[in-house]
């Protein structure tokens, strides 16, 4: 196996002039799932531990179906963990009504997912000084729309993005090279932003210039590329991106 | 994106004469990894919480690795997997030492795995009656050899192979390619092994015969391609695959 790169890797150059556009990661970097984990509660199931297993999982089972070049959808992908972990023993005997009533109800919570509370201003602030943004994710794409309009920031993103389009899930390369395609700039002029460093990883071997989102404190992992800049949300991200001339 | 397969693939040719060969997975499928959750638990982490999403995400993140063909060994992921999450906020505090002693305290519980109870009789019956077995781990070979050993099983397999050969994680097509290059019997003859939907689906894509281990009678994923043999452990699957002539 080759050596690992990440901290082995040269040393990036400096990031010293402002990005003229960013391009956001939505799972997570953007929306707050807690209402995923609300909804696993009120059903009977043990909320905490699969509401920490299933975006890990969904990835998992997205990334593998990549390898075999023919990709599911996140919802599918979704569904089939939800079951798998609902319909579990020790857990779907619990469940307060039949099972694949359950896994809709959970997945119902796409629709009542927010943005987490730093995102507003942060890409408000962003946009105002002339930052092109766009929303790039593995899940639906218009289920991201309906997530941005939710919350008040549609207008403030140029394009919103799915792997549905270009057929691999990010942090497939063929991934990024979507998104540098639509945006039409060299990678290193854009700032990819999300709080998951295998993103963050793949988005620098793309050319991109990266910004970690880390709201609770994770140490970063050795073996992926270090971020450009790091925040601990999207509005103390906008101070740093903004102080650059 | 193309329409998903899994159960839209056309149905395949049912199994009918006794495989001669048997691959099979490592983690979860021959060792129970209690040992972990036990050692989390002790150092004052959020012991079923982090368990239940520590194997999703090494493989998020070995997966993510593989398609920028720089893969990274399983201990470094797991080590980085541990570190993100025993280094949370909410978690970190409460952790009885310091947070790389903490990491290392965890990983340790891998030499403390052992197999799962319905293993070491299922693989003495296959054995016995001549069907040739080979363990194959995205994890590291020495650790499954140790594994093996510990159970008393090792002499039951002619082949313990690692990912760390071919360079690229199951379900990469090269790490099945490996397997069957080792074997040298068609992959038509030999059954792949597995508790999870993801890895049967990219050897049965790779020619396997598939055989699903679900313990925990979890509903098997619609998008993932059907297993030929389902069983509640491998010592029921033995029974299954010596019933055929």
């Amino acid at each position: 196996m080759a050596a690992p790169s990440g901290a082995d890797a040269p040393p990036p150059v400096p990031l010293t002039v402002r990005p003229r556009a960013a391009v956001f990661d939505v799972n997570e970097t953007l929306s707050d799932t807690a209402a995923l984990r609300a909804r696993l509660h009120a059903l009977g199931a043990p909320a905490e531990r699969l509401h920490a297993r299933f975006l890990p999982s969904v990835l998992r089972d997205g990334f593998a179906r990549t390898f075999a070049g023919e990709p599911v959808p996140f919802r599918r992908v979704a569904q089939d963990v939800l079951r798998a972990d609902l319909g579990a023993r020790g857990v779907r005997e619990h469940l307060d009504r039949d099972l694949e009533e359950a896994v809709e109800f959970a997945l119902g919570a796409f629709s009542e997912f927010t943005v987490h509370p730093d995102v507003p201003a942060g890409v408000r602030r962003l946009r105002a000084a002339g930052v092109e943004l766009t929303a790039f994710t593995n899940g639906s794409g218009a289920q991201c729309e309906e997530l941005l309009e939710r919350a008040g920031v549609r207008a403030e993103f140029s394009h919103v993005l799915s792997v549905e389009v270009p057929g691999v899930w990010k942090p497939h390369p063929g991934a990024y090279a979507h998104a540098l395609s639509v945006g039409g700039r060299p990678a290193g002029e854009v700032l990819f932003v999300a709080v998951h460093p295998w993103d963050l990883d793949g988005a620098a071997r793309a050319g991109f210039r990266t910004a970690l989102v880390e709201r609770e404190g994770r140490p970063y992992p050795s073996a992926s590329r270090t971020p450009d800049l790091s925040a601990t949300g999207v509005d103390a991200l906008a101070d740093l991106v903004l102080a650059l001339p």
